[in-house]
């Protein structure tokens, strides 16, 4: 989407080959561009939360492993790629999923046209996630439109950041959004902050400001008061992983969110593509969910009066914080899955109408 | 309860007549004491939450009627005291209580004496929020017994600040967190951010690990999943309002743990003095909820390595924010109420069965 007038992806090649990400951990206070020389910078990028949600993580992945095959194109160095991005977030299935194609798609070719080969694959990688989200927008907007034929603006809420820049482009759960936006419908958004990391006071709502979708921040504490006051029409989130059995792993505080609509009869829609659904996993109870660093919790980077970020402390000096990235939403709270394939219950039944071929997986 | 090894109260008048106060706002990082001198110091540390929670609150006014008393004794400088006092904060009920209860020990008595009486009751009014708050504590405290008679560690989540600093001395909801501590059972209390104020990391953590009791900070994303994972046995919040109904209208995401103690058959108490029960309102829906600045979203003070505190924007710059600071749980969703008569049912009749007297209120 754009930024600044300009229209960027979070991820892409320059015609001079080099790789470039948009430095997420910068935003929303600093537009900062890196650039991606070697595995080790796509891994640790990825570490860094830098580049992040789960597609543009597995674009990122992609890359990682195209740059490890362009110095050394061995079947030593691609494992040893595959197992060091692999290995940098725990709970995003389409990282694997992407290592998994990468390494498909060069395994059985000579070393000289490995690299050449991978950075192909990544670019379609790319381009297959955009036309994704694209189509899981253009789904979603049905949803939106059926609520816009009942009142004039459409409030939803989305927790986190499943907007472009956590994709290559468009974005999940923000792609149906920005579409509304820009066919002329009335939506507005309730952003949740969403602690620890803010990734929808810093993200979500430097998206949409720079797209001109209207927007309110509230902190994750406020959604369930707004359902109760009628003020969110519909929610919609991303996810990290969804099940087979239509359980959704997602950032930390959905499964609250999922609750509070629930009770209130708000629909609740999960957005995602394919790659990030586990067919191995029936249950939610069986995701690993990842511990970060408790450090995110008692410290918060913002932006001084002077224009200089600045890291300040917000807990009890000697207080111990704990740190869970994410938690798991039952299917039975979740109104529908927005696939890229249209709008599936979130049950295994509803996941296989859409993806029949993996009745056998 | 102690700071450094020293017993304090939120709010208290030294010997020479000086009303003195815990800035609540420095803490945690600075343990400063103000002290009020007039009426207009006593509204201003009301409506800046340098004293907060619902009894520390009722105090406060009631010191500051004295305090107005003290310069002018008249009746109109009375009423002056009692509108200035009572616009501070809308739904704190029991502020309304207290400038009630100033206005009755007054008002048939000579403008010479006024000042001594006021002072003299709300000395009691301290003294009476002691002693209710002990004794909600003793209340509380058997039903930690209960859980501490099936496992070794009891876990505890508490919402926002509802500690001794939030009464004058004990607190509602901690009060049986440090009964049970004293008495040696390990509890370990899971300590909600509470954003946007951060009153469970400042301030509860603070009070806890001053007191000694084990906790943990978690952002207000995090309680859903640790009660899918079995770690939290008990909920207790405080309250800023009860209905005669059992609604229950607190900082505000407290509705939103409600929901997920339900869903995960997870007891959720309240504890409360009964001057936060609002006898003349049935439902929580009538409830007057308070809308307080954006910047308190968007911008958050904490603690730069250096030790000065800073203001830092989190939001992304442009974007609005709402601010609501209480939501409702509705008493479907609530366990008991715990006050300083017994636990009592979420409802009118449990209520009424505790106190009988307001049975035609």
């Amino acid at each position: 989407m754009n930024v600044n007038g300009e229209h960027y992806r979070s991820i892409w090649r320059e015609s001079d080959g080099a790789v470039r990400i948009i430095d997420q951990t910068r935003l929303p206070f600093r537009f900062e561009i890196l650039e991606l020389e070697t595995l080790e910078d796509a891994a640790r990028v990825i570490e860094t939360m830098q580049v992040r949600g789960a597609p543009c993580i597995g674009a990122t992945a992609a890359y990682g492993v195209a740059l490890a095959l362009l110095e050394d194109a061995s079947d030593e160095a691609l494992e040893v790629a595959l197992s060091r991005l692999g290995g940098t977030r725990p709970t995003a299935v389409n990282l694997q999923w992407a290592l998994n194609e990468m390494a498909l798609a060069v395994r059985n070719h000579p070393h000289e046209s490995r690299a050449q080969i991978a950075f192909q694959r990544a670019a379609e990688i790319c381009h297959e996630d955009v036309e994704t989200c694209r189509a899981i927008g253009a789904h979603g907007l049905k949803l939106i439109l059926t609520h816009a034929a009942k009142k004039s603006r459409v409030n939803i809420l989305t927790h986190c950041n499943a907007g472009w820049i956590a994709t290559v482009d468009w974005g999940t759960a923000l792609a149906p959004i920005y579409m509304a936006h820009d066919v002329g419908i009335d939506v507005h958004v309730w952003v949740d902050e969403t602690r620890p990391r803010n990734q929808g006071a810093a993200l979500t709502a430097w998206e949409l400001g720079s797209h001109g979708v209207p927007h309110t921040v509230i902190t994750d504490n406020a959604g369930g008061h707004l359902m109760q006051r009628g003020d969110v029409d519909l929610c919609i989130v991303g996810t990290d992983r969804t099940t087979r059995g239509g359980d959704v792993a997602n950032k930390i505080g959905t499964y609250l969110k999922a609750l509070a609509a629930y009770d209130n009869n708000v629909p609740f829609y999960v957005a995602l593509p394919h790659t990030t659904i586990d067919w191995g996993l029936l249950s939610g109870d069986d995701i690993p969910i990842e511990e970060r660093a408790a450090e995110e919790v008692t410290h918060l980077t913002g932006l001084k009066a002077n224009g200089e970020p600045e890291s300040v402390q917000v807990t009890a000096p000697g207080s111990a914080a704990a740190n869970f990235a994410f938690d798991v939403t039952p299917a039975r709270l979740v109104t529908g899955l927005i696939t890229e394939r249209g709008v599936a219950e979130a049950s295994e039944a509803g996941l296989l109408k859409l993806y029949p071929e993996r009745a056998h997986d």
